[in-house]
């Protein structure tokens, strides 16, 4: 399986067509942005690392019968993929405030939710992702209330997946972002990644950050907080 | 009925306690405030005027079976109603594309929806009345699933009544914000108001608005808009 076409370069991936008309080719890059694009860098290291610690979650989520697009990782940096029509939507799962969660109601960061908070942002940079309600979500025919239901109960089970998982290696599930895609097949997959690009990682102990809001807030040693979750994952071996 | 103690002063209107435990009276002020508070103003006869338009709709309601807290109009500015502990969300009804939701989803002011938009925002000037969806309704029990569900059955049904009783009277219906409250009984009461300070009216065949954001906007003839308003739904005998 090789690369062969440029389909699309993200912020934090690129996409390329395969030989197989069903498949694609995702391959992660070094560059960070946050705020909409407004901060942008290069952490050497991340697309690897990204690259990895997805892969674990993929597999962990496929081997629990969740359907998710990943098939397998192909190189240092690529993971071969399911090709889906990605839903404009991204699906955030949380389990403490932090971040725009803890600006909109209140609450100071940290706190333990009673209750696992999912929210939709309609993907649209030029917005800049705005929260929207299912009846949003049914005026721009972004989703059918079906599909909807269906994405928070996935996004609900990966979420318990996901925090037992992490707990036993002492490292709390903060919160997370899922992009779901509708196959070839017509079935909803789980698409995009699962990295500390994407979610929030406290350490269990110390409630030190080991996520994207290290370069978000300059807090430094971004690359080290990446290498830290892959060990605690375990390690190189994906 | 006479007023007894001044429970509540809001921006457009003062609550007042009565001889029954089960009773408030709602007096109208001719104040104006938009933008949380920022802007102010005194419409001189706006609070006359929207007692007898909140009135008009009130009494519309009532007749057609839905259940609100309007009881009888007792003096030019003030209305008797039955107490409600109000449940802490405005209820936000969109027929056409304007204010707030144009800008979230990036729609030209006067798009026709398709199917009308109901969002949800907490009541919390603090945090400047964030739109939250189902999950944040849940976590800060602002109400219950089975209450948000009946809330949004009559805000359509609501929404149905208004929209067919002003266009006969060449008035369009953009959108408007309703409050609900839990009587002593138990029950969600339609609480508050419905007047062109908490709704969009634009005049059908000019598109020329007939409500606050005359104020908002600086567009003048404010009052007269109002006056207007009130002349089309049959005038001064409510
Ligand atoms: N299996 C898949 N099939 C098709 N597209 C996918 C798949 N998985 C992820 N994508 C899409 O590939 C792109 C990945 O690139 P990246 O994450 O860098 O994008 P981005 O900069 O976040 O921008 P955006 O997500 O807004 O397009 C995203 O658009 C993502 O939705
Ligand atoms: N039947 C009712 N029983 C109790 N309170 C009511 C009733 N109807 C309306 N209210 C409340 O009375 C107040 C009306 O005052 P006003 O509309 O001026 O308030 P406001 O300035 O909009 O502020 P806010 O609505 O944020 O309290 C509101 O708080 C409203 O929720
Ligand atoms: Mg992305
Ligand atoms: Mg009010």
């Amino acid at each position: 399986m090789t690369q062969q076409h440029l389909l699309y370069e993200g912020k934090a991936k690129r996409v390329y067509r395969t030989e197989h008309p069903d498949q694609y080719i995702v391959s992660y890059k070094d560059d960070a942005t946050a705020f909409n694009g407004e901060k942008k860098a290069t952490i050497l290291g991340k697309g690897e690392l990204n690259n990895r610690i997805s892969t674990i979650f993929f597999k962990l989520l496929n081997g629990q019968g969740i359907p998710t697009h990943f098939i397998e990782r192909l190189s240092d940096r690529e993971q071969l993929v399911k090709k889906v029509t990605i839903i404009p939507l991204e699906v955030v799962v949380r389990n403490i405030a932090a971040g725009s969660l803890a600006k909109r109601l209140g609450m100071a960061e940290g706190t333990q939710l009673r209750q696992a908070v999912i929210e939709f942002y309609y993907k649209n940079d030029a917005l800049g992702d705005p929260l929207v309600n299912d009846s949003h979500i049914a005026l721009l025919e972004l989703a059918t209330p079906e599909q909807l239901q269906q994405i928070q109960g996935i996004a609900r089970k990966i979420n318990d997946i996901l925090q037992a998982y992490l707990l036993e290696r002492e490292v709390v599930l903060v919160d997370f972002k899922l992009e779901f895609g509708i196959d070839t097949a017509g079935s909803i997959l789980l698409a995009d990644e699962i990295s500390p690009d994407t979610c929030r990682f406290w350490d269990a102990k110390t409630q030190e950050k080991l996520d994207k809001d290290r370069f978000r807030r300059d807090l430094g040693g971004v690359e080290d907080a990446y290498k830290e979750i892959l060990r605690r994952l375990g390690g190189e071996q994906a």
